[in-house]
């Protein structure tokens, strides 16, 4: 199965990433986890973008805060799937970073998940594996139906709160 | 190979829609187009989507402006991946559109590419079918090449232009 | 009486959405709180939104944070009023949901308060059924003379803290 | 049957609020249109207001632009429900008076639709009346249903739009 | 001497608002202090203003949150100057009460001053009616001579504090 | 009469600034226009500020846009009060004039006025100099009437634009 | 003397950067005005920005607009001082590009100017230049001069405009 | 060497301006820190930097909260570069310091930084004085060598972090 490649700028972005870490290890999809940076290490993103379908790598998810360029600066390199995950940080409230992400030119997208939205990062890195992965495919679509069951269960223990009002 | 759905909440936003459509038919990767609503016809948005695997499509595109809710209603539906293209309106220049896409809660992402983005939805999707179809994956390469040498011509042609000044 | 429905898209919302819940009970009006969510039980919502007024609704209030579809989704399934909460989230600071709540095309209206104002959407449904309900309006007008009073002895007892300052 | 009053503060909202006033014509719903201004002539729109519900209005819908303050100056005078169209001026693309219409504290809710969305603002008047008018109701029923016929229409001639390119 | 009228629509805004009650008590100007609505007092709010110049008012100060309607409302009422403060509630930093003050139709003008900002509109006052009161400008020009000195004051003291980095 | 003082920071303002001119004029107050800078002048707005006072101005108003420091820097040379127009320019709708010119910090308030709002600057300024010259104050107040009846006439006249929806 | 780069990601910032280049020549300073962009050219990015200053220059303008990464990934590759200038586009008003290029991580500065601000990008990189260079500093004085003579200028013929009205 | 100037508004800015200031010590470049306020003491302000080249000073840093005037009020003065530093204050998350500092009109440029942004505005202010000293050239190098090893470091050390989730 292609690995995928989880990229954050600064190792602060650990809490928030984290989520996507375990999200991809719950469904059993080899990855590698890197702190570059599109600023500090402007090579080894580059070169480690250029070389990342090679190396078996089939999506990137990358997170970045303010001026966050690490998403388009790595999709600058390859044609494999780039997902961007902005990252609030202290000033602006994360709409610097959704900016910088996702408002990417002609040409060189960048698929934008939420701020701070590193759970969805890996489904969708998973949900685009799966198009060529029946197993994974089928365990997205019964994630799907645990979820509903996790809605409805909560719809019914907020009728025990309710009726406590 | 799977087909590529294209849906837009109106048939006003088919003037930057049909960016996607032809970036598409360059690639000749099949494709769908159709006008749903999520709020006008929520029942054939949902069996669309809720179908859209087992009729052979890989990808959604989903255009709407406003409180553009398309593409995460249709993500609501199925596993396989969903791009969202937020459409600028006559008012917040695209930012009602853009949150309403991107800001997905945990469990169901939509891959968002940049306000009025529909070139770039159509090779976010291209991308991903070519994780698993290597002309595709090929086609993609010689393209970013081709994009490099059109901006080296007009990197030669401004000379010109700046001497004029 | 008609019922109202008070849906909201998490049980992470309740602590905002009580206050609705506590002001229908102020005013005697029969509800129903569920937890339904446009992403993660789309069927369960649209099929309770579809059936709402046949099930004797007479108003749904619907609240949801980040890319809040939920009031809208409801909404494409009736034709009875629905108010949308927009929930304040940790990034942004309320205006994502409040501009996927407000921002609906032509045709589906959500009556949307402010953000986290769920005693005013509890007050609006009630404002509703008090248009056939001349009890309910009669409270209604009681209330807004209470509300008078409390600033009125608010006001006298600012005086003291001047006082001090 | 309860009449709507359709509240602008401007002569030069017309163009927009016209969408409202047409449609509440076509529903067959009695209105009055007025110009009143909460900063221009604040004891008329207060008189107005006050004596709303007792000169037989059931709903009022105001549209204003800037410091949009008329539908939550109206809505202080009475308890039956006002209906709030922010409306696009020439600065900030009508963000002023979204905020300034939906914000509303505690106790004086505005029920408020999309910036310039005055169509919406009468039909969601229209819903509410509907509660205690089965006619208006199924007219409201049947005109969702021709909405679904005019997507679908609009879907059928979307795809020779697509040929062509 | 006129007095200053200091009105604020909370009880909750008096920590912000008691800034300016001090200031003005610094000047000796005489003033009242009241919690008034526009929403939820609107008559009273409407009576103060139309009788605060008759009742030896030369300047009203409003300071709300929210859909901030307090200072426009005022200003509807009267033709002395109306300064209007912006207050900070839980959402949208204040944007939305600097927006609801500040943006106000031709005709009706509020002086607004910064977000939260009680002691310059209290200054403000005092500078209005310092136009016609010697003393009054005197102390403004000796306060402004301080401020000036208080700066030099922390320039010497952040030496120390340079030193010890 | 003290006289106002009309700065603006660039001759493209004059379009808006024109309204407070005129306005000026039809109070007979007298004025001074001038073309002075914060950044290109800014020893002569810091002289023109600073005898102001002396030279016989009561109330100065500033207009000017992007990074609008023109009010703030006259401001802090003067204690009569300081007006502020934020003009809109070719990016951000005037935003960034608006939050440069209103969020001043504690010590020298700028009374700022709506994005553009010249004529409501121009009245403001008259009603600081009306605290104390009654005949300025009664045009004020009948101005304010006139305003009034002109809102009847057109609430008069929009009757018969609705009668030809 | 050293040279300046001016960079831009796209020949359609070519109206904008024009200015820039104006101001180059009319200062007499060498430069070099090239089209590279951080998406569709990063190695050429990288390696011009590499060797930009063995190439003998001392500043470089970089201009972009949308999630502008140039000026960044510029700055990521070289220690001379990098000038950004965020390009207004279709959407967003230009703060897209404003926060892509300003809010850069610790240790990699971008001195970012006015949006479209493309003169003032000019200006700073000589006033860069003129730290060693007495001419330049000298001609920067001289102008400033020119200035203010400008502004007195349109002083005295705005009082014409002004007699008009 | 010339000097850096480090100018702040307010001492309460210094926890954040400190940053600017230790890094110019590990430079070694000699430094004087300010506190001048463009509103508060606008003479001092205005003759520091009317003085600074003449006074041995190559740089101007200046950092401001809210209507952040100091930076461009210091740029009206000098032709040497000056440095804005925009700080975050209790409203609006930095936006209105960005804004006011970096939207500076023809002319007179302002290099701004990100939001807080202090020790990105002491690098840049040591890339300018590098221009023409190639000790500080070559610190500059050898610090962005480290800064790649530093970000290998936390690259080696998350892969535990990691195997632990």
């Amino acid at each position: 199965m292609k690995k995928v490649a989880v990229i954050m700028g600064s190792d602060s972005d650990f809490p928030i990433v984290s989520g996507a870490v375990k999200t991809l290890k719950e469904y059993g999809v080899p990855f590698e986890v890197h702190i570059m940076s599109a600023h500090r290490t402007p090579e080894k993103a580059a070169e480690f973008s250029a070389n990342a379908k090679e190396n078996g790598f089939g999506v990137i998810i990358a997170a970045a805060g303010k001026a966050a360029h690490l998403a388009g600066v790595l999709a600058a390199h390859t044609t494999i799937p780039v997902i961007g995950i902005p990252i609030k940080s202290s000033t602006l409230d994360g709409l610097d970073a959704l900016l910088a992400t996702v408002q990417m030119p002609k040409g060189i997208p960048v698929a934008t998940v939420a701020i701070d939205g590193a759970d969805n990062a890996a489904i969708l890195a998973v949900q685009m594996l799966a198009l060529s992965d029946d197993a994974l495919a089928e365990k997205l679509a019964q994630d799907k139906m645990k979820m509903k069951d996790g809605v409805a269960k909560k719809d019914a223990a907020i009728q025990e709160k309710v009726a406590e009002l």
